[in-house]
């Protein structure tokens, strides 16, 4: 179980190696939505993405713990960056699973931070096997992208930051956080339940990846109707883990079209001039899609990630 | 004559109306550069752009000693927006005279402010006719992009506010900002001169559009040989006034090329996570270039701006 003491600390533990990400307001897209906004700037987070937070307290531990001589993951997204860095910062190696259609830019992120980079066919099941292949060959341990409390508790650690730099006088209306497999949104509704408990937590999730909502009603993990989303990095669908806290937590869970998602990282890229990724963008679509629910609130946003291929823009 | 004191009474009175940006530095940009850097993100300014410091001090001073009843100017980029922000903070028309081949984006910026925009040529000589027209129709009192102590005075305050942040204790070695009119380099020379003594200031310019530094050298206001820069904040040659104030305080303008803009630009972008414009980009091209001369210095450098269109992105 993860208490608030897990969570502070993981925050301990992970302070000296992470940014305490700035807070950013923008009056344009307040008066625009209706609501006051507070950005919480994961996207200037090291490896640009909040998940060096989950990453680095998990690796952290399995070298204080001595649970493992190396390493491992799968992921052909930020996650896969954050293991590379986090190994990186205490000295062990690490070999990451990656499907071979990853992007050549994202692999070289990760060989950048001194991991192995393993290819597999890009499905499930090979990235999976693939895993087990290294910790069978290696000793390694898995670090799971969500299905993992440590990793939770990382992620919990920037709904900490936001509450305590700007929702403890006047508390948070609203927190919002995207959701895929759900690591951040339960870390953000246990730190929001325990540090701020007057505070709603709600999900954003795209229209083309909707297991979560799904999930959320039924009780059971579901698999999403059809996966077809700008938004690559809430693919994934929940584990058991993630979806008893966020069925104990969360609010709501509303879903956004890419269109609107799309808008909404245009709306920051060209107001705040800083850059989000796609996935990154999903709470502040909900928030204009559904300005009655939002008006006049005070709302927590957390960005999640800046990790974007130049080449490839939606605009 | 612009001394200190005209410089606090500038930031005294536009500090109402602007920002405080933030400073920003970057690891993985240290390294590369060999020096360490310290942006002033005026990309988080006001109408996005280091412009509504200048604007605003002029504007105010205009509204405050009743010299007419309405502002104009002539411009396509930054500082229509600036002047047209500025008159609507104390209430005054605004006519912004643009050529009609400027993108609608900028006009529909400059509407946005309430200001109205007098379409003309796009020659030198169709816009200044514009603004006399407006002068001679409306009273209207012209605040120039640079040929002004008032803008200079205003523009000065964001290498002032760098200063007292980040180099009272550790006098920067270097402060760079980009020269296009020279009213941004004129006023952060001064700002320099008076506030950090030991610090040199440096120049970056595109190589397609390379007057200033010919202007420079022979002390007269010289045309660039040929105009052709993706920097297009910088297209503009000097004034008699902002070269006297740059060959007094300046030590030196070094020119780069466009793939180099483009590649600093980029490097912001994707390390930083924060949206530039090419002419802002200028700066950090000339340290990466010269990496010899800026080795282990401590270099401040003001990022000017953030208004792209992110529908002709150069990459």
């Amino acid at each position: 179980m993860i208490t608030l003491e897990t969570i502070q600390e993981a925050h301990d533990r992970i302070r000296p190696f992470i940014h305490r990400t700035a807070v950013l307001t923008n009056q344009t897209i307040n008066e625009r939505s209706g609501a006051e906004l507070f950005f919480k700037c994961e996207n200037f987070q090291k490896i640009g993405a909040f998940k060096a937070r989950g990453g680095l307290n998990a690796v952290l531990q399995v070298a204080q713990n001595k649970e493992g001589s190396a390493i491992t993951t799968h992921s052909s997204g930020n996650h896969a960056q954050a293991v590379a860095f986090a190994a990186r910062q205490v000295g062990m190696p690490a070999y990451i699973v990656m499907p071979r259609t990853a992007p050549q830019v994202k692999k070289d992120a990760v060989l950048g931070y001194g991991a192995e980079v393993i290819e597999c066919k890009p499905t499930l099941d090979a990235r999976e096997a693939g895993v087990r292949e290294v910790m069978a060959k290696t000793g390694a341990v898995l670090v799971h992208p969500f299905d993992d409390d440590r990793v939770i508790a990382g992620q919990a650690t920037a709904a900490k930051e936001l509450i305590e730099d700007f929702g403890s006088d006047q508390p948070f209306d609203v927190i919002l956080a995207p959701v895929g497999g759900g690591g951040l949104l339960s870390g953000t509704a246990l730190a929001t339940h325990y540090l701020s408990p007057s505070t709603r937590v709600i999900a954003g999730e795209p229209e083309g990846a909707a297991d979560a909502i799904l999930s959320f009603k039924s009780g059971h993990v579901e698999k999403a109707p059809y996966i077809n989303t700008i938004a690559d990095g809430l693919m994934t669908s929940l584990s058991e883990r993630t979806l008893a806290i966020i069925r104990a937590h969360v609010t709501d869970i509303l879903t956004v079209s890419d269109p609107e998602i799309i808008a909404a990282m245009r709306l920051v890229w060209e107001r705040m001039k800083i850059i989000i990724e796609p996935s990154c963008a999903v709470p502040l679509a909900v928030v204009l899609k559904h300005k009655d629910q939002f008006a006049e609130q005070k709302i927590g946003i957390i960005l999640t990630g800046g990790n974007v291929d130049l080449g490839k823009l939606p605009f």
